[in-house]
């Protein structure tokens, strides 16, 4: 395809770079978030900016799979309370907002997971579980992406939380109609 | 207090417009919500702009009144069914995308509740129970709200659901602490 | 009106406690933050709970009166700088994120304005500018609303706010006209 | 890799999905609408659910990339007008909330460019644009994706609205120190 387009360009370095990072996702780390979601009494979900969509992306589908979930900062969103699971989701792992709130949730006694590409960050450092998505480039560099900082690591989530949603269709147990009876009717 | 300043004047002005409208409020249809509020399987909550401020300032009271609440359009929003009530807040009574998700409310067979300044519009029309909160000047004329278009109703609308909360915390046995630990504490 | 209902008379105290409140503004309070909204280059608001929807109808009305707003945390909202104000509101004064969120602000060189209840918090003690919206009962004795703990400076903020669009809709000369043409209409 | 474990089995269905969607893309409608984006006055963007997530994530790149972007329903989106652009993104290009907020963008003058996987659906009929990204399964067969319905579609709009960022960022000449300056420092 000596003819390639800009965007046909485009995409094929950003669906390489989707897949280096991806491809090094620890499997027990995944596992582990896995466990923690469907063994938790409910989930909270916490991000800001994109990373807040993409873990939002991930709040719906557990609501579909028959969980608890719970967006932080939403007006209904209930007291966390041991029990409960925190999953924050941030790039740099110290987006100060993020992380006041963060410490909220450990002061009530909550469970913390985070999904970082920075293992090093104030945010991993309080977690009881992290996931580390890290931006790597075409070529499996580390940092080696060639898009805007944090859009490798936002894409990467988006992607990511929907590969456990896969697995957690058979670990709870939900058919496509299951979910989808659940999925709002209000759009 | 003939030296009022323009702030002092202001103020004077909204706060009888929100008098003047709040006291035209029916009885019978304030209670009439409060029944349907606090006897169905879940509340779900509906509006644009700031009508959507002011029913969802609702939504985080019912949650804290121990009762299931949910906005449409949130991410973890499940499917509205029989036995739920959504409640519709508009002015005009006739936004098109609000009167497009109340339709699907209605083919779902939830119950449909409209607070609304317009009780001649499309979606009271559609409702099972409305609640007229018009818009009414100082000198208690109707429509002679001095304030921009929809504001008055904004403001009665916020307060008109706080004195629906403040009626059922006796309602559902509600106190203070109950509500203070339904609360939440990631902010 | 000794035949007053349940609604009716929630109403009364709640309508009360929102004068009791408003008359206790400072005049000079509220012209400041109306000269600091008007000179500033751009605003931006900050709230959580039902604090954010008070001061986010503020945002709604100031787009409409033609200034530039934008709401802190929404996708499409760009860095703060020195010329910039942001207004944040918050009844304790001591939200966790609210705060890690000003002093980025504060840091980025932007003006802070905060309208709290409580003049010797976190957050006011930041401030460039103070407005005090303290919690006043039907008796006008300082805190002593009967509503549930928040609910009367919401109220109080909500209605607030949009005394200032009324005094400014003169100072920056818009009528409803040109805040019609404003207003959204993708409803 | 016989020992593949349940996240990287679910990993690589997901990424080849994502690949196969993404690879049918046609150049000329993507270059359509990134010609459409940075030629008009205004970008407004609409979806619903996860729809509204991947198009959110895009408007925030544009107000990086320098360009003036809205997200309907936000409470500082003024009226959209003539020479004006609403990119809607919509899975079954049905949703009747965003349909009903579609109509009312085309009667208001403004273009309407519809990133969809029913090419045949009631918001392709009323668009000026249209980008066809339809649902692929790992084996390149059309709607045989093994994800819960529309989840394919909401992940390859989140990558392919960052794969025009890509190109728009050398159209608009935007280098990743501008993107960051106009990063927001409110989080």
């Amino acid at each position: 395809m000596g003819g390639d387009g800009v965007f046909a360009s485009a995409r094929r370095v950003v669906t390489r770079e989707i897949e280096a990072s991806l491809t090094r996702v620890e499997e027990e780390e995944a596992r582990a978030l896995i466990a923690a979601t469907t063994e938790c009494q409910r989930v909270f979900v916490l991000g800001a900016g994109r990373s807040k969509l993409a873990v939002d992306g991930f709040a719906m589908r557990l609501t579909h799979l028959g969980l608890t979930a719970h967006v932080a900062t939403n007006v209904t969103t209930p007291a966390i309370a041991p029990g409960d699971l925190l999953i924050v989701c941030s790039g740099s792992g110290e987006t100060p907002g993020v992380v006041a709130i963060t410490r909220q949730a450990i002061r009530a006694g909550a469970r913390v997971a985070v999904v970082t590409a920075t293992p090093d960050s104030a945010l991993a450092a309080q977690a009881d579980l992290v996931v580390r998505l890290r931006e790597y480039g075409e070529d499996h560099q580390l940092s080696a992406s060639t898009q805007f900082v944090g859009t490798l690591f936002e894409q990467a989530a988006f992607v990511f939380f929907d590969c456990l949603v896969m697995v957690m269709q058979r670990t709870v147990g939900a058919t496509a109609e299951d979910m989808f009876a659940r999925h709002t009717n209000l759009e």
